[in-house]
């Protein structure tokens, strides 16, 4: 279980590390949407290894097949099928593994909940299943933007210990996507990029922090109770493999203001209303507010390492390990478009369920 | 909609803070289950107001009653109806309300998203709703206690700028029911206190963090993509009024560390399979790994203050406005059995869930 | 599980028999719908028991009150509790029922499940958990009667061997109501009301059969493959105590048509499509084509007899069994308003789903 | 929407008839069962076109590919996705259907819904989508067998005017694989045979009632009020394209009946409760109590004939359409896997649920 996310633009993932393919259903989407394979391919080549130096090597092409849910290249409304057949699948680089518990990996934990497990590059716990959520994403953004303007901006504010400032009511994707490093600030992004580069060689990793702005969401949506905005924003985020945290708006540095510090002032914007300040990150009662919504997204860093480490086999046998192959030292650049993926998904969700109210 | 949470252990609530009543319906308890209205009662009482000199003194017994499910003193498989009748309502006390939306509250975003709110109170919006989560998680909490010696603790270890750290390994509720605040730590607590009280007088409010840790959880729960158990605590936990982050294990300070720091090393613990660090929080690929699971919940000052406000009313008139009234200057202390409840409807939800596919 | 139906206009039902209350929350009714008790109460009469000199004697008002999401006079959007408190109660009639399975009940079945069970009444099993459908149904009604003029009218034509063909283009509600047995034919309803009449004499009971026709719902409705609006039709009437068998339009007797017989021809009306017969019954792959949509549900004899059966104990010993106190010989007449209640839940999910994409 | 089926043993179908692929991903699929591509082609077979003189000639292999969840030859818990690419994709044959509604087909409701379809062999709305729920349900079949026994048999009772009475009791798959008809009585199905041989000529078609019997089915599968087992057994039947009427056990004829003819006796059976008639069908209160589940399902003449019909294009001009190319004069004997299919999804689904609650 576990592999739908969205109540009325459904996705529902599969496929695995090294099997045949990593794909996706959208059951939901409206109809009359016109996406093409290109559209998509835009930005799963934002998601894809080998991209640059500083991310995995992994030689994938991650080219999407539309299977079905378009006709004369516009959506039907029924189910799209979107798949990427797995190219540089190479099961035997991953023998050594077999047995093995790789620390902090989902090895253990898979086997013991299903008791039999594909331990090929992760199987079904790698993260080329964010696949799936990207493409799919990507209709959504293409439906968002064009319907109601909505825009979506994920950068990276943080690698390891270098971070920085960014403004996020005026972010770009352009300025996001002019460093390698996803970073807007440039002189930050080449600290990281270098920073990056010194653990690839140290065969270590390093996490990162990725803030995300979206705009001009209208007013009214997310649910009361359990389905607030930011509680299925957080949900999520924290279904992105390696993400440690999330907050949203002032986040944990609201705690060190007061309510009358903190409280956003109501006042008129344009002649509608309007915020003074946006500590509230966007919603308020769970539901927009018509202000940008904006938040971050803690990773960790990433466990794949080649520096030795104490581990045990599934025989509960102690042994060292040290990964060979290929080594991604640090997502965040690729985690990206995975997390604006995931912030569409939830606003187009979001969307349909509070227009099927309007009458 | 959004008024269920979990899906083998559902819950659905209901209810507006000075209306008839708040109440919850559970679908999916297991039979047989021994549990009476005092045992729920005793887990209400810690979330009710007026329960100390710190926390909001509306005048609320909180008194639960069964109405259906079960059947000489337990559980019978069918839906529990759990039902709080509010006696201190005093719809009159939000007249001056009606037409004017408080700052950093739901009154302009419910009115946005429904053209009908009721007021009284922040209607449905009202941290009154948590009653009912609470109301039925102490279920879950007496199942999950008896059936598997599951043992889930909060606590409350900062408020504004005061915060203590508490050895999560050996705290119990006894040492965070010792202080009215919750928190563990006794010289923090009084602190804690004073800080609240000043707040009081002030007319202002304070935010802070809860932690939460859960033992004894068995390896296996959690699903592989969304469902990740990371992902249900961080999307019951956001679901909460006045959240503002979540993170869980070492969370937003793995940043600063590279992997070969944060990988927990998988060693013998009792002859079965451990970690020598719990950096990663109890779970691994979103499922369980039999460490204990902690994690850590930001609260904003609340939004009810008492100093004076700029805001608008529905027809876009600005006004100055002051809350009158009771208002909770701190809602930390009472957030503790919120924090627990929602952790332990989201593990019995994956007990359930996981326990499904064993045969 | 399984209290709950519905996915965007969501009911969840609880209560027994003989305990405390019956009730349902609904979860996603659209704001500003004015209702009342009055309005829901009209509803329930039309189901309630001792409304008749034909149904069962049990003497309950099912008076209705509204414990949530209304405020002054009109639905906010947030959920409604409707709740019905049980006033005959007595659960010292079943003391005899305790230990013994009634044949055709759910005695057996429930503690199979459970392991532990409420027997008093049947508990959870009885058709007094219907109250919920028909009330949450009364909201939808007034809905899909004011907005688009949606006209659901359910009728009995057939009582154990009395049937009549009703002409179902011009039933009305008033027609259904002129007769206690809710047959708008009056000849043939004063043959079942002395037939049953009969029957309760002989402490036996009669089934038969209710039909239903919904008109005025615009083509669209319904989803492809597994959401099929006859497919949860058939699954809303069959979740109806006692129903045996449902079919649709034509239903089992298409099998004797060929299809150039069967095919209904597309022709123009009022310069709309239309088609020249209506053996679809409405809808076609699923999804409404504008043409009245009607079907028919078959309700076995109840089980409830006051001749002698052989049965079982719990414990497995043969016993004779005969019931004492009240009995309903025939529960058609009071099924006519769940029947039409079940269809207006139907239809106005769908109607909220089919406008969730509408841009 | 409405693409999923199941709520533990979750199936999502996607493809259009002319699309790219047909198939299914299935989510909630235990682990560790033994399972091959040769296993799900058998049951594919058995409703594959072109498998004998009396059904559609569209030659299809209609061969399937598992793309993942599966590992060295045994599931492992994560989605598995089956597919089966359409190899005899001729969309031009559809050329003349472009601008014409077919009668009682789904080509103007679509079109009503959506405002965009493919129209090429009906798309999603063809029969072929059914591919997805007998691949799916071959493993669940699988499961249930080899777990606990289950066994499900369907057959054909009726087509058109030919019926026969089946032994439910005793019948297997074996014999009613003898026949192409599916019908396990040699000498109606050669009557039936002929009949549909005669209708192919005519260029007309000819519906009928499948049959089907689970046996071995424990005790306590099924839950209260809406998701009774019948509720949910009519859903999944009527979910199947072209079906009229469902109805279980004595079904439409229990109407016939008095409650003590009617009502089934318990008694012992091999020293455990067991009941003397079977006229409930195995389920009371909507939970499975061990007798054998039997249920009738009506399946109308099929749409496409090649007599000439009247109907409108969609401008609204009256025409004379006479269906070309390949024609299925009885869907009836491809529609036993299928109803089978349904039943050992729903049963699968069930059965999981009620384990989740077993401790």
């Amino acid at each position: 279980m576990g592999n739908s996310f969205g109540k009325l633009f459904k996705i529902t993932s599969f496929g695995e590390s090294h099997g045949g393919a990593v794909g996706v259903i959208v059951d939901g989407c409206p109809a009359n949407i016109e996406i093409s394979e290109e559209e998509i391919q835009i930005e799963l080549d934002r998601r894809k290894p080998g991209q640059s130096k500083i991310v995995t090597p992994r030689k994938e092409a991650d080219a999407v097949q539309i299977l079905s849910g378009l006709y004369e290249g516009k959506t039907t409304g029924t189910p799209i099928c979107l798949i990427v057949f797995n190219k540089d699948a190479n099961p035997k680089a991953y023998e050594h593994l077999k047995e093995v518990f790789r620390p902090s990996h989902a090895d253990y934990t898979y086997l013991e909940k299903y008791g039999h497990r594909n331990h090929e590059g992760g199987g079904r716990s790698s993260a080329r299943e964010t696949i799936a959520r990207v493409a799919a994403a990507a209709i959504a953004q293409k439906f968002l933007k064009e319907t109601i303007n909505i825009d979506t901006v994920g950068y990276v504010s943080q690698v390891h210990t270098i971070s920085c400032s960014i403004d996020r009511n005026t972010v770009t994707r352009e300025q996001v996507e002019a460093t390698i490093v996803r970073c807007p600030h440039k002189e930050s992004a080449e600290l990281m990029i270098e920073h990056i580069e010194k653990a690839r060689k140290d065969g270590d990793s390093l996490g990162g922090i990725v803030e995300c702005v979206i705009r001009n969401v209208p007013a009214g949506l997310g649910e009361p109770a359990f389905d607030k905005l930011k509680a299925d924003l957080a949900k999520a985020m924290m279904s992105i493999p390696a993400t440690m945290g999330f907050d949203i708006g002032s986040g944990f540095s609201s705690i060190h203001m007061t309510g009358s510090e903190h409280n956003d002032a109501f006042i008129l914007k344009n002649g509608d209303v309007g915020t003074r300040t946006n500590f509230s990150g966007g919603t308020q009662g769970g539901i927009s507010n018509g202000e940008d919504i904006y938040f971050r997204v803690a990773f960790k860093p990433t466990a794949t390492i080649f520096k030795e480490q104490d581990t045990l086999t599934k025989d509960l046998e102690p042994v060292k390990l040290a990964a060979k192959g290929r080594h991604d030292p640090c997502v965040i650049p690729r985690a990206v478009p995975i997390v604006e993926a995931m912030a569409n998904l939830v606003v187009m969700d979001h969307l349909l369920r509070q227009n099927a109210y309007q009458f």
